[in-house]
């Protein structure tokens, strides 16, 4: 359920009575209708989490919520209605999850701008993609290159102002640094399986254990590349018939499904942080 | 997520600015501590509906909730804590979902107290179930005395005071009077595909067409017996391989998983009654 | 699985023994290796369904495999290996199943040749997808056009030598004759609910009875525009917060996901009609 | 799709051409009418795998079979009509499996004979399941006494003839000469995660780390307990907002779900046996 028009407003807290009714109780009296409240309340580690949309005629007073915020000692976030966040896409030679969020970009489903689209591969890599006027910025990465590189990127990213950060099958793995400057703005996708297996050529790996499932995970990007907070997760079934170029190929459909929820939930502030996790609101 | 120990307030009104606020205000000077709140507010046809779980030490003042319901017109009711409804289950030959909600009841998924098993058949009809202490009462069904027997039933509800009526695969149709009289307190269970069939042996209709997925809804009953408020929904993959019987036999996983999600839900208070449709907050 | 290198060999007729053992003799005599076979014995109907993939350094003798199907009077087709049929796309303004297969073909996953985009609508309708090179017609259809504007849709169907004609999200409606010339070859997508719905706006009415599940089915078109041999059929998870815009948007994900999945069998033979049903023997 | 009048013969050897003509050859010339064939020639490694399901008036003749098995020093099993596998279901304290695999046995989904119940602790432990007459033997295992009673086990299986040990949630873990005697005849379901967890509590683990999936996988027995060859997998779909014990609870459905799927295949002689993986032709 998306709400176009809807300021939403995101509280993160230690749990305690009354949460609900001041934060309401202050919206309220800002002249605000709740569309839309979730709230999440963690009794086993005392923490508390909600996502309120609301409508207004005119913004709701910082310092009223300042002031209960200041209450609780509560974290929170206020975004204002119609929000696009700017997002630089990074992709290597797979491109279907690329090809995936620009159509869904085109037709009004992602609330974004696409400000550039990041490449340790030459445009032609990912040719079977209409990009459009989005600046395509070509940075190959070697062992030596990578930190001169991720300095560009870097720079990149500030000087556009984007907001999040979407690793569309990028196959290099970010540095410890930038990925921790990126924590919670940068989300990445990658194959899942029951059971996981480590190393190169996963889907070979999965074929060779005949799995009947497989899946795709997208998270946010920590130090650990493939173990940052879950946003999203989902399966597709296969058999002993599928080879691992099949698996390849079905691996697809799921990994471009599962991107473009995380990715949607996170633009449409669904997505708190916690820790080792996450707590998704789904629309 | 289910918390035993919480009270649950269900508020149904016109949607309108300071409900939550009003609610939970309340509650918290009550000395609750909301636990799970749930709300939807339909804004095209200007309802609301919130499912409030909360502890407190004790139960809170009814007057007050009556004050904040009359200020809003809302209709409004309070649940306590460990509270069990008393069940009666109907069933005729196929037994599965009804072995399948004993299971739950005996291993504690279900908050419920199974006062008696109806059946059109006799006992031995479904004797795969092992049936326990429960009191079994065999009222069979004929033109002729459908009004005595569903009058006979009328009087078993009303002296045990059950408070849901569970038609676990019973084929018998409910008179308009019973359906009416038993309104959002009676749950069935039925195949559902895409596209529906109308009429007699809908799997082998839905085989004669070769359908690709077969389904399970289980519904609120009301006059028009398939037809009522869909409260969960389900479907199993099959092929062309799959004879009438095969789409039978995968058609009981679907329908004993739809039914007892859908009965879990209404025992936890999660299913809002909305005219045609339903407001189910999951579990 | 798919076999780029394999022919591929399609047989129909009654069950009788010894099917397999002689369309199989046949092939290993003609120096075939076989590398997938799949059929299905319809025992209720007594029809039988076979299809062999096969590698052979030379292509079958055709007379030897007439005179097996002559004993059987058997229904039987051959297609080469790397075979590519060519398609007409057709749409209205709803491109997302277009830019779906579009880009399906353009990575390789589809083995066919897009040799038309045809619309009832300008190609500024569907400026959201890159449609390189393949040219655009624009078929507008009205009440007193309409015979005139299929004339045409047949002519170009006829010049180009089209095999399989694709309505991806095309909202016209094909004259009896029309649906009648193209049995077999034309594969239409729409949505399916359960229940099922009949009339105009099917998502507000899915939206107003509260379903829990959106589908979608792909199919052959017949005379009866929806009622075609299914090919394939999936469903989405939805809830009473989604609005019908909602419905619409996540019913885009299964239509072009059940859409895709079926033009892909079809190319890869894998589907086989059968009166009102197919026989599908997925990848 | 289950054809109970049904010989099945199941063929394993190396890919070469002419295998199916011969055998479904050597089959007709016996009388018999296949029903249901299913083949997989996995190309990358050279193996070839087929299920033959046919009808024939009198039992066909070995000899022949062995003939044509010589010619491809071939591995083969023929299984007679109606055949019903005698099975030892073990169980620990949740009984969930059991129940469901009870259930399904009585009301002719699958075609065992239950001989015996083995668990390690005592009767009152599953007490929630109706084992009628089935004999219950109480198998308490601590270090010391596992030699002993895994030769009590072991003596037990080869005095009623069993042909295949369900662990349905049986919690010890079998020495490796144990599993090493049971290879291929011993099913086990356990929990699984994208990605996996080692060590205890997986449920807590997964709750820790916010996975949006929980499933569960059945496999055959081997020296390692959860690696052995997959059978069968399935997942549900999770929220932040369940509990470990929410967990623990709709885990139950996935792994009964996917225990019963897996010994049905079993028992249907759909599954074979391939090094570390399976070839499983579902019905």
């Amino acid at each position: 359920m998306a709400h176009a028009d809807a300021h939403v407003l995101i509280v993160t807290c230690a749990s305690r009575p009354g949460l609900v009714a001041a934060w309401s109780g202050c919206l309220f009296q800002a002249g605000a209708n709740i569309v839309e409240i979730d709230q999440h309340a963690d009794l086993a580690e005392d923490r508390f989490f909600m996502r309120i949309a609301f409508t207004a005629a005119a913004p709701p007073d910082r310092a009223g919520l300042a002031a209960v915020a200041a209450r609780f000692d509560a974290h929170w976030r206020l975004y204002p209605p119609r929000g696009r966040q700017r997002v630089v896409i990074m992709v290597s030679k797979f491109d279907h999850c690329l090809a995936d969020l620009l159509y869904r970009w085109r037709i009004g489903e992602l609330a974004m701008d696409p400000i550039a689209i990041v490449s340790n591969h030459p445009r032609e890599a990912t040719q079977a993609v209409d990009t459009g006027d989005i600046p395509f910025h070509h940075l190959p990465v070697t062992r030596e290159t990578k930190p001169a590189q991720e300095a560009r990127l870097r720079a990149l990213i500030e000087e556009t102002g984007a907001e999040l950060v979407v690793l569309a099958r990028y196959m290099q793995v970010l540095s410890d640094d930038m990925s921790g400057w990126l924590a919670g703005r940068c989300i990445n996708i990658h194959h899942s399986f029951l059971p996981g297996f480590k190393g190169a050529r996963p889907y070979h790996q999965a074929h060779a254990r005949g799995v009947k499932l497989i899946g795709a995970t997208a998270h946010y990007v920590t130090g650990d590349l493939d173990e940052g907070p879950i946003i999203e997760q989902d399966v597709e079934r296969i058999s002993h018939a599928d080879t691992p170029d099949d698996l390849i190929r079905k691996g697809r459909d799921v990994e471009r499904r599962v991107l473009s929820r995380a990715v949607n939930y996170h633009l449409q502030h669904r997505v708190i942080l916690d820790g080792h996790r996450t707590v998704v609101f789904p629309d």
